[in-house]
Formats: structure tokens, sequence, C-alpha cells
């Protein structure tokens, strides 16, 4: 009997189409009207990118997450929060979170990890920090933003600011990040100001997007989602570790920018202000793989995955 | 230092306010005009739910899928995929599953499981169906169907069906289930009849609505998605376990018909066509504890909890 694959083969059906140059198409139902040139897959569009479509992030802005299941890398969105960011590289360079550890994973929501006993005070760097929910006023405009040509329900205007998926409200001056699969928050107690980015928080479920301009959003883990996501989940009240050994420990937290250049992860991300991009997100709105009757005709912001490579594999030049 | 324990204080405000008899506002921004009486959280309405407010899934829609991790209880949804409910049956009751696998765990998609090796022929079930991605026709308006307040981006509306999630297009006399956390599909291969639901999914991460009536969805997980989403994720393409041991048997899977009484499990879910589910819903859209300065005043289908409960905690009369 057959093995069904499926729906693996949505994502294997993505080897199956021509190359980017085929791209065209805005209509929402474009599947009726392909005639001629079969319009290019997500795959297809990877794999014309050139090396300017790929940027390399600014190891100032890059987290270095060491637990024993492996490494988690979390890219900085400083043009955010840049109070925060500040915040964090000054804890992460104190040692702040080296021995501390994961202390709830809360299924279909966040994993959180920082000091769960209160037991340590930073040295250098602030326990409380006034909030950057949003990012206000004339400041809005002049924030990167490649808007997604799809409506959002939650904001006037989804899209993605240098990598970032984000939202704005140009008519309100407002722009945030929005809670999507892989994005990193800062814990808070209820004053609005509690929160310093010594307890820090990854979204692994469905985008809780009631969390949006309610709490500062600091960056988004670039690779090994896959070691937080399937941590086990803790059995206490929201998803809290109940027993203080079954808390995963961070063995060091570290800075690229600290670290020597041959230590460093030479990884490049998708650039989201370019033709290349365009493409990429429609060949994800619309998937014409044989595999699929029906192509949606919409892209949700939190279902744009960021694409991550190692320079070498995306053939990069750095660009810093 | 305090403990940063939110997001944690999302869920734990839950416990601040007062009765569900409190209930009104259904305006985008209610926080603005809140002045005599909070509104209920969702705690709240749960807390004052009565013994109607929630049903006994008919046994004869409820697998328990034993993994040395955990039960997983899964509804299936007759109403959505007949053939595919039936012929699922069919193979539960010729053993089909147990001693098969777990075989796929991709990050942020899907857990899968059924026959990787090609290994068995199934007895008295088919091997393939007609698709059934879509109710259609004059069925379409007779299905239960609690539409949601707001709007949704990939279908013209949705709601809830019976405590399924699902969408609906009147006009188009066309109506679907959706690819939401815990929502369970039939793998297939290219031809559109080729699934049959000997192999199966649940889908472990932001909801893939782009497989939404392109694949047959049969029903949902209720209990134990924390074990599908916390299993390894594979390592070969597409999430597969490159190596047949790293897969995760499953001891068997059984209907809850087929058991003695005094071996089913007692559970109960909130009924999503009352007063008291359009207060759970309206409590989601607006969070209103002192936490959120921003109410999103909005919801998402997919981020509709569906309240689970064992019968004695919720004091409820089984219906059936």
């Amino acid at each position: 009997m057959r093995r069904s694959m499926v729906p693996a083969r949505l994502a294997a059906a993505a080897l199956l189409c021509l190359s980017i140059t085929a791209h065209a198409a805005d209509g929402p139902k474009p599947a009726t009207s392909a005639a001629a040139k079969p319009a290019p897959t997500s795959a297809d569009v990877l794999a014309a990118a050139s090396a300017t479509d790929w940027r390399q992030p600014d190891p100032e802005n890059l987290l270095y997450m060491d637990l024993a299941q492996g490494r988690v890398i979390i890219e900085l969105a400083p043009a955010f929060a840049p109070a925060h960011v500040d915040n964090i590289r000054k804890l992460v360079r104190e040692g702040w979170f080296d021995g501390l550890a994961v202390d709830r994973v809360q299924d279909n929501y966040v994993t959180q990890w920082g000091d769960a006993d209160n037991s340590r005070t930073p040295k250098t760097a602030q326990t409380k920090l006034a909030p950057e929910f949003v990012v206000r006023g004339a400041a809005v405009a002049k924030l990167p933003f490649t808007p997604l040509p799809d409506k959002d329900n939650y904001a006037p205007e989804t899209g993605f600011a240098d990598g970032f998926p984000a939202a704005r409200d140009l008519k309100g001056q407002q722009a945030w990040l929005v809670h999507c699969y892989g994005m990193v928050g800062v814990g808070r107690d209820m004053a609005l100001d509690s929160g310093s980015g010594a307890e820090l928080y990854a979204v692994i479920g469905q985008a809780p997007r009631h969390l949006d301009r309610n709490i500062t959003v600091v960056g988004r883990v670039l690779r090994g989602m896959e070691i937080l996501s399937s941590l086990p989940r803790g059995k206490a009240a929201m998803g809290f570790y109940d027993k203080p050994e079954d808390r995963i420990p961070i063995t060091q937290v570290r800075l690229a920018a600290d670290l020597p250049a041959d230590q460093r992860e030479n990884l490049v991300v998708l650039r989201t202000d370019t033709p290349t991009w365009a493409a990429y997100v429609e060949a994800r709105r619309n998937r014409r793989e044989e595999f699929f009757p029906v192509p949606a005709g919409h892209i949700d912001v939190c279902n744009m995955p960021l694409p991550v490579r190692t320079m070498e594999s995306a053939q990069a030049k750095p660009l810093r």
C-alpha cells in the first residue's frame, strides 16, 4: 500500500516548478488563468536568489543561547526596542543568563527563561525600563517596512521590517513587532515598566496576537526554534515546571560581537525589501503546485517563514 | 529582584474579575468605556457555566491513541467527512494503527503517524476515498455553525461547528473545517482520492490555512496535544525521522465506543452554540484584565481554545 506522504508533499511539491523569471500574476486566483508559464514556487524563488538578496545580521544583535539540547540563535531588533536591546546586551555581557534556566513551557503558547528563583541582581543592567510596546510618532515612517499585499485583522497593516514581522498604523503613527511563532518578548509584571529583558520568552504556538502592543518584543529566533518548541511542557499552572530539577539549564548566552570571528555562526537571512522577497511572498500566497486544487490567495504575516541559511549555502556576500 | 512572570500573568490575570452577569460590551474598544461593571474574563465565564453548557462527545467519535508518552484523545467530525470517519473507524477496529508509529514531526507544522514502511494492507477499510475537502450544496445550511463576530481573511466566514473550528461560504454553498492547532487531517498523495485515513496528521504550529479545502480534515485533538507537539523533530526532509528506530511507536488506537463504560474517559467539551460560548468568545476578543492596556478587539478562529474538562469538574450531565 502506498505511503501517504502528505502534507509532506506540500513541501516536496515546491520542487516541481520552474524559475523565478516566470513570476507574474498578482490576482487572487491565478490558478484559473495559469496558462503559459507556471509561476515559481517558494523553492524556485530561493534557488534563484542572488547574494545580495541575503543579509548578514549585525553581530551586535545576535544572541547565542546554549542549552544541553543545542544552540538557539536570536536576532535582536533595536529599531523597535532600543532601550531593551541595550539592556539585554548588558545582561548578557555580565553573564546574567549563564546558569539560569528555562522555567516555563506552556503548550501552544510560550517557552520562557530567566531567573525563576529571583536569586540574582543585575550588576550593570537596569531592573526596569519604560515600555517599548510600540514605536510612535515621526519615527514610524522612517522604519523599514515592506507591507504584505493582504489585509490583517489585528492591525491596519502588516509586513516585514528588516526581517521582523511587524504591524503599523500610519494614521495613528504607531508601529510594532507582532507575536508570531519564534518571536521573542520581554516578560513583565503588572506594571508596564517592570520588564527589563532579564526574563524572556519565545512564542511556540499559534500567534498570540492579543499580546501585541502589550509587551515589549525584542527580536526573533533565527535558528533553534525546534529546541525551544519541543521541550517538555511544564505541569504546573501556566506551564511552569513544578520541580526545579525539571528546568532546562542555560549553559551560557553570548553576543556574537563578543566572540572571535571564527567562533561566530555565519548565518544569512533573506532580505525582506527586495523583488525576490515579493516573489517569495507571492509563492506562499498562492501555492500553485499540483497538490493544491484551491490556492489560498492570501497570506497571514505569521505564515511567512523567514529563510535563514549559512553564508556558504546562500553564496552571500557579507553586507557588513 | 522580582520574578517577571509574564506572559504568565496574562493567564493569571484571568482570575481578577467578577461574574458572567456583568457580560456586556460588543464594541471593538470596550476598555475605554469600561466604567461600572467589569466584564467577565474567560475564567469567569467558565466558572459560571452550567452543566448544560457542556457536551459529552459521542463515543463513536472518540479515538484513544496510546503512546508510551501518554494518551492522545481525538474527536472525529462525521458531519464534515462522513466517509473518512467511517473508514477510520474500520481501520481502528481492525487494529490498523496498533504497532505503527509517529514517523514525522516537522517543527511549526505537523506531527504525522501511520504505516511509514507500507508494510500493511487494510482488511476491511478502503485504501482510497473520494475527497471530503468541503461540504457542498444544501447540506451546508444544515450544518451547525456559530459564526465568530470577526472577519477572516481566508474564508468569507469562520466560526464553530459543534466544537470544531470551521469556515463557510454560504453564497458558494461550501463549508469546511479549518487547519488550526490540534486539528487532525488525512494524509494523501498527489491524487485527490489517495487519502483513506490510514495516515493522519495533527497541526502542531501556526495554523497552515493554505491546506484548507485541499485536504480532508477529520477531527481534532481534545486532549494530549502537548504529547504530539513536544516530540523530537525529525531531522530528515520535511521532519521525517531519518532512522526507523527514532519513530515513536503507537501502542494502540481504540474507539471509546468499543470499550466498557468504566474504561472510557469522561471528558466534556464546552458547547459552541450557547450564550456561555458567546461570552467566552467576547472575553477572548477583548482581554480586560489590568495587564492589557490595549485589548485586541478581534479574535482569530485559531486563537479560540476549546475548553475540555472531566465530567466531574464541569459538573456536567451527559447529553447522550
